[in-house]
């Protein structure tokens, strides 16, 4: 019988604390300040580079690889490839944020190259972006319906997304989605203001690079764990704004929550 | 007869609000974080990028385009030019922000460079900025009292700079000023703690380029719209605070404000 | 009599703030946030660039330098380069803060670069940083102790790498120690939080810059007078908080504190 995501919350979040695992993220300009912090939060080590020889010497010794292509270019790419092959051959835990995938053709022959050359262990994203992986998907995902992650079809979709690519796949929406080969999981709950928050994608996929860094031989369930921390955290944080809208309070909250949840 | 800062800002919020118009800031590493959340804030869509290809095609499907030289290098430069072009070419509203033209001969070439090339529909800057793009101004703009820009001297200046380069020049300080050929409008209000956040003009300037893309016909109105948003989004910060000083509280407001004025 | 950090702190804070020295900041894209809005806070103005020419010519008309290669890249290092032999020639206060050193052969070889070749006047950084930096220290600094800069042990190799480098070192920790020569003090206080937010040393080494430059002559008591300002700052922080891992709090009340501790 499948576990929870809250029981694996419960389970995996201390072990984060304990252990404090280093992970490398390489993400994009704009975000990377609440990457590091939410690794904080959660009582893991963030680092960063741009530097590929750098990159690769924390890949050895890091607890997990997070890709992020928000602000891919050809220079990141080679720091990216280098570390993602590290990780690789470590055997460590390896994200990949495919930001934007659809939009451009840069981001997706980026995404591309990155799955293909470091078959990352959890490809973290939006549902747009999941679809755009898929081989025939062509051109920028107008029109998807976000909200439908785990509407039949494109639960089918995600999971086949798992199998062709050997990963987890993880989609956030209003209820998150993972799959792995034939399994799927939802997770319920979370705010709609973390969609008005930017980097809150990004900060998860580097939560969940951290949840599997102390999981590695379960994925899938360390995918479902930092999925539900993000969104007990959004639900903490929405409960105690002084307006519904109040966007500055609420990025406050969300990291006294990330923090401060149990 | 003009129409008052405040009614044009009552027009165009919602417009905003309703179209979420996707803006493409190629800006500053130290800022980019504040202009993505102040573009969410007022329910815009953020994207930036670093790569010429993808800025490109980012600048092919966006409803506008903020050009921000802050932390400019040889590589900032091609992608910026290429997404000028592209939106000159459509005809989106294009903004450029010349930070610290005048301080460096790297910055003022810079701005010269995507002010010939890319022809923007809007340049935002403070008086010294602004000051430095006019023909005949010579090194860095040391002693310009940045309170004056709607001194006469000042106001036909920057009026000057619109007509000769075909832009509306939108101005900072105690008291915004906007040019357009022979019209000039004033923006009083704001907070004197708006100049003590890192990034306030920069997001300014991502602000009036989410305006411009609600009403393309009217740049004049939709910088004077945006700068009283963020002149109302400062005084409502500055009254909340628990300590005159109090800058971590300021920023935390300004965003609360900025996504719930009206 | 040595004087207290406190009484380094109360005498020079007041001139940082009346003088607003200009501190130019090449530093990571991670934490550049932080560092220029810390300037702000404490009344200095902060400027940052990537560009060789621009950073060079900042570094004319700015009153300190800072470097900080917390994502450092081959870029990087020519703009630094560029900038700290600018501030070398002109007799400015030059800071280095080598982030990681010690953790990759990147870095460590990009520390060594820059001690070698700009000669800074103060080398900030923590405890494995800094003794990474001694001739003969070899490879990661795993396993110090890193509450245990103020040993009688690290006091003495904080004070070799001084001399060796004839540069003010300044080693934060739960005490920071700070030594010149056979000179050493120590800087007790602060709060455990500090190293629970992305930056707090990257945003040190700045405000040491800041301080550095109104007191050109005694860089070993503006590193004090500047440490002493965060400690000051932590502590006021922690004490306000609602529950005490309040992350998101702390970051706020920490920048409300630079910005108005006496």
């Amino acid at each position: 019988m499948p576990r929870a995501p809250d029981s694996l919350f419960q389970e995996l979040a201390p072990q984060v604390r304990a252990r404090g695992p280093l992970v490398l993220s390489l993400t994009n300009f704009v975000t990377a300040n609440e990457c590091a912090n939410a690794l904080l939060a959660v009582g893991a080590a963030p680092v960063m580079s741009l530097d590929r020889d750098d990159a690769a010497d924390l890949a050895r010794v890091a607890s997990a690889v997070v890709l992020n292509i928000g602000t891919l270019n050809p220079a990141f790419m080679e720091v990216a490839l280098a570390a993602g092959r590290t990780a690789r051959e470590r055997g460590i835990p390896l994200v990949l944020d495919p930001v934007g995938a659809g939009a451009t053709r840069a981001r997706l022959e980026a995404a591309g190259a990155l799955l293909s050359e470091t078959k990352p262990t959890i490809i973290r994203g939006n549902l747009a972006e999941i679809l755009a992986l898929l081989p025939g998907a062509v051109g920028a995902q107008k029109g998807v319906d976000s909200d439908a992650a785990h509407s039949p079809e494109n639960r089918e979709k995600c999971a086949r997304l798992s199998r062709e690519r050997g990963a987890v796949v993880a989609v956030t929406g209003p209820v998150d989605l993972v799959a792995q080969g034939e399994k799927t999981a939802e997770i319920p709950g979370g705010s709609p203001l973390l969609t008005r928050l930017t980097g809150t994608g990004c900060l998860l996929s580097a939560l969940v690079g951290a949840y599997a860094a102390v999981a590695p031989e379960d994925p899938f369930g360390a995918a479902q764990a930092a999925m539900r921390h993000l969104k007990k955290a959004g639900e903490a944080a929405a409960s105690l704004l002084s307006a519904p809208e109040n966007l500055g309070e609420f990025r406050v909250r969300l990291f006294d929550a990330l923090a401060t949840l149990r």
